[in-house]
């Protein structure tokens, strides 16, 4: 019998999110809708740490401590809300990386994929 | 002695998000740059499933398997390209998570932010 | 013989940005791939203001001269990166609007389109 | 007697919107937070065109007629949901710009920015 693939454990996280929103009484406005655009804000301010970055410096940022930890704190808040989406809506995120992941193989075959960056439809 | 708090574990997918890029040669292509960018993308078709919905609508979508599914996927996509950023930039989500979540604590007392959805800036 | 339509006309912010960026020796950061970045941190910014809010009380938020004030401000800095990636391309906007707004007239049939918030692949 | 500046005119523009919005009935989805998730989501399409070119790929991208009409597509789609935004709201959005533009001439005073890529608050 196959164990179930295990890609993220995020259960934690969940909870721990699920716990700070209740001693905040905050569960009345973290409705999908709003959730999604909170993630919204979120991924601008991580654009914004990299928006006038060439391609070279935005890997040579994590040689920045300072810089590095601006980033990690706002991948930080976007898992947050990514998260707390998922976990609102009922959805195991675990099983979606894998139903995706699989999706994904079939729709980028590494042999016509290779060294592309074309989008799957244009292939 | 404490153990360490884990939130999140993210190993699995990292991985293979790693070997999937390999395989296609495609890591010449994920710079942290280029990889926020294809989140934002991801994000957009998040938004995209939400936008003409009212609130109460977004949090009924849960009771229709086929919009559900659309959801768990950009979910998946957004947290791909977030792992995959996290994990070129050498960033350990987890302890990002832990971080950022004190940090939290920190700045929306329970006491003070119960209720508000007021920004810690303004409480 | 037919006027050209007049959708928009952006001719005065091209320019002002245009000398804005010269004058600071920022053209050199401003390549396409740059300026979408950037308008999409501002975008973000734009989310942050709306994030909790219900549908109402984004509509009774002008209102507010304050928060009406915040939009405007961000309804313009999105309008800048908009204005100057166009500029930087070489494309008419007011073009641009003319076209996409009589594909949009073919997509959404006034007729099949009435009172529905489905995309127009699902009309 | 100055005369206003004039820096953008989108009354074209807005008029149209408008006019197409109550053909379709569709003005009871068009409150600003949705407009803002609906702009949000264009400007994730316009990141999917740019996220894994170069930078110097994406100034070349003028050159290829079918690319450049993609990203004037788009453009215009972002313009279309920031003019429908300013226009429920009642922002005007050339006042707007000028405003704008006048904080932005103070925050980045040309001597201290020039050829930097910093923040006006680390400058």
């Amino acid at each position: 019998m196959n164990q179930p693939t295990q890609l993220v454990n995020v259960t934690g996280l969940a909870q721990a999110l699920e716990a700070f929103a209740t001693e905040r009484d905050w569960a009345q406005f973290h409705s999908p809708k709003n959730l999604v655009m909170a993630l919204t804000g979120e991924v601008g301010e991580l654009n914004e740490l990299f928006q006038w970055l060439t391609e070279h410096q935005s890997k040579e940022l994590v040689d920045d401590p300072k810089a590095k930890g601006r980033v990690a704190e706002e991948l930080a808040d976007v898992l947050f809300y990514l998260v707390r989406t998922a976990s609102v809506m009922g959805i195991d995120l675990n099983e979606a990386a894998v139903d995706k992941l699989a999706l994904n193989e079939e729709k980028y075959p590494a042999e016509k994929a290779r060294g592309s960056n074309k989008k799957y439809s244009e292939i």
